[in-house]
């Protein structure tokens, strides 16, 4: 709306008339100058905390799932509980609060596997990837900590909300649902925080975390049966640490493992292909942007 | 808001103080231009990526429900599993952050119908049309052969996703319910599109991806009994391909003359009687616009 | 956020510096100039098909539902089916995406209690109040005689629809719920196109169709167990004249008192209460608007 | 969008070039001229309102769902009624659309938790913060009753809506819930309703009401099972008088203990560490705002 008239004044006076948005120029891969600042270390903490409250609904929601409708409990009903759909809403439905809540503090990733992604995209320096990524797994490991602190029996008798490759599956069937399920979702961040397309289409900036939490809800649809659905590193982590059991620690590799590759992917993605870096370099195509 | 003072302006000005809105020109039907630009490319990939992920989900998620409800599988439960409401969720909620994600590069179809619909409407080249239906076919028939390839053997016992009548319904009714499912689908897609409501009313243009996908979930939640619900035939094409069942085969006319009358029906509607094309040429009533 | 701007101008230079909005004058009671107008037929025509719709959709998920879970059906399951959950998603997002698509054209009643409800509020003349009325059931009447078109035995079997208290509670209760229900619909209705709200608040507009959904959703998720759930005229006297049974005809009064009065209170209470029109007038009070 | 425009035009000219928004001032602890304007009366009647409307609705639906499902009942059935997701989305749903409508006229609490962390966080009086307490539990009460008046039997034989903490939780297991539940709540509040995000991030102010409502339904999907979930003290107290029954009266000080520590807390979190304002006060670290 607005922006159709820049636009169209820009198109009059400017030389580059078909551009209506900048992109921000590629993160430098070390900035000591970030290190020095308070909005780093906020953002760390924003990170810790959301990471911390995402484990601590999820598993709490899981937990409880699993004993409502546990036939060896008196007076329980197979059918009582939230659901696995209730499960998949609580881990969607977080992303989408949560985003919505930390996206001005840190970008809102409350994900390594995102924070890697949009490192490959050279969104984010090298510092500020890893220190995401330490608050993430330090935010999830308190939060399933919560979870068992709360009711030790329950958290251990019910799988303590760690992810395992269900029986059925083999452990490549796992990776790739990690890969494809992880693409899903940093395929929906690149396009929900792209400065063409937000200048472009008023729903991409307004709606951008209903959309991501929706990917997240879309993907434990489709993959708790196989993996349990992991595609967030920091997830599968924390519950592995406090429940420590055997089981969820060998079958860790594949929750980071497809995650970071399935982040990456979708970088490339989005970047040589939508956005169509590669191409115009190459010179072989005009866009009509 | 900034519109309502733009038209103002508009209609001090201007000639036609009432028109605050540019209906683009009909598209040409065939345009030779087109096939030189990148752009057709990238949308005709995108399509191809966004079906493929739209199936994948959808068919990992029908399959992980009936293999968990499976009465001859041990242990399982007849609540488990995310439910035909589950289902319903997984096309919609994947229409959606689909639509979300490629509507600024394809205008995000995701379904031959749709794109249909938009031809009838003049909204598309013939050209597009035809590649755009390519790559959505190609991309289910790679979505669900992938959900194949990570599990053969459940993808089969559980009907790999395949869209046939159910029994008690003729398919007759099958096919009134594809095309009025699709009619409410495509007639969502016009609303949200129109360059004369986006002008006005500021949900239009915001909420768009989000109606579109909960037209596709209402239909799920009405049709899933009769026919499993197509509305696109991509999504009834690729299963079919890849399950590669007779009845499947026998069913699948229905699941493409179905919607493309109903898009048809759609756009007719939206264009001839919402936006008073055929009435305003007549001249026998004056709209108040 | 432009709004604030322009808020801040006015209160500069303009007379009335705490006014940013315009309320619309009362609609006459009767305004024979509106008859000459095609936009009053294609509101009402907007009105019929997506009240036809709406029952359609609604209907058959009913239908659907009861067939999916019969006992006396072999091989169905108690679990099966979408559930009371997805019969209340059924009605809230038909109404979602309706409201979405046909706002603009009509406003996006397509609903009786709400068509009477603006009247009581002023905001429709008598003659529009009535032809939309008249659109509305002839609509929900073609929506379920289409959804027992497609299986006359099944529409017959699971109740087609239709509106009944619910055994153990008595008709004053019921009337109670339909009128709360409606209060509740009503007034979610009037704080979305206040004008006043509109000017000041991003989200009332943006988002306006979805509350309006969602107030349907939640009303059925508490009354369905006791009323069905009309809230809507044209949903319980469609179905009523389709499936002709006694039962259905001698509770339909209160589907049509309750409504209307759950309406007219919600009118009330937003424009003398909420608006503090009477109390302005009063001048015992200053507004700090 | 428009807003970044707008900040660049006060950096070229401005003094602050990089503040584009404004803190209000703190609330005055009391303030005598408040109580003369119909404006705080009208806010205390809306919160009243919606705040009956929020317990009539969900009470309903949690009595509904307890006699479908109830087995000493004829012709029930395990799977029927809308589950614990429907009431969890019953208390979400309802708080989106009563924020949503209300939100304009007293803020939209209905919750005298986060009317207390907002007079922490020092954006209300301490007049407007006890009467807006009065009026929510007042509501709180009036629409139990309604509920009860509905249908009495069913009313006291399915527990009146009441919360109880669960067999196999302690009493400081349930407080600590409801402390980390009511976090979730009021910080998803505080970061709404945020002057600095609201100028920066288009989705902040548009979508407020609904990750508000999705953080009451989340919380519900984890802490059903623990402690019924309060997180909301006029939600516990209303059922408690309505019901009396000795053991709702007993663990009636945690649903007032753990909310308002809970709100505390998040106000705290959000006001010294996310807007930084202690670290600014200690000059230690300089914010890159």
């Amino acid at each position: 709306m607005t922006k159709d008239v820049e636009v169209a004044e820009q198109g009059q006076g400017g030389e580059y008339s078909a551009k209506d948005y900048n992109d921000p120029p590629p993160a430098p891969l070390i900035d000591f100058e970030e290190l020095k600042k308070w909005s780093l270390y906020r953002a760390v903490i924003a990170e810790f905390v959301a990471t911390l409250l995402f484990l601590y609904i999820t598993v709490l929601t899981i937990i409880g799932y699993k004993h409502q409708t546990d036939p060896n409990v008196a007076g329980t009903n197979q059918c009582d509980g939230v659901g696995i759909l209730g499960i998949a809403w609580a881990f969607g439905g977080m992303i989408f609060i949560l985003v919505y809540c930390t996206a001005g503090i840190s970008g809102g990733h409350i994900n390594p596997a995102v924070t890697f992604g949009l490192f490959v995209g050279q969104k984010l320096s090298l510092i500020r990837t890893l220190l995401y990524m330490i608050g993430q797994c330090a935010g999830a490991i308190c939060g399933a900590g919560l979870a068992k602190g709360f009711q030790k029996s329950f958290y251990n008798r019910y799988g303590g909300g760690a992810n395992t490759v269900s029986h059925g599956y083999n452990k490549g069937t796992a990776l790739g649902a990690e890969i494809i399920g992880t693409f899903v979702l940093v395929y929906t961040v690149f396009s929900a925080t792209d400065p063409k397309r937000n200048a472009r289409d008023s729903h991409v900036p307004v709606l951008a975390p209903l959309p991501i939490g929706f990917a997240v809800f879309m993907v434990h649809l489709a993959t708790i049966p196989i993996t349990g659905t992991g595609i967030n590193p920091a997830r599968s982590f924390g519950p592995a640490v406090i429940f420590n059991n055997d089981e969820a620690w060998d079958d860790q590799w594949i929750y980071w493992v497809g995650p970071f590759v399935g982040a990456a992917a979708a970088a490339i993605y989005h970047q040589h292909i939508l956005r169509a870096a590669a191409i115009k370099a190459l010179g072989s195509f005009r866009s009509n942007a």
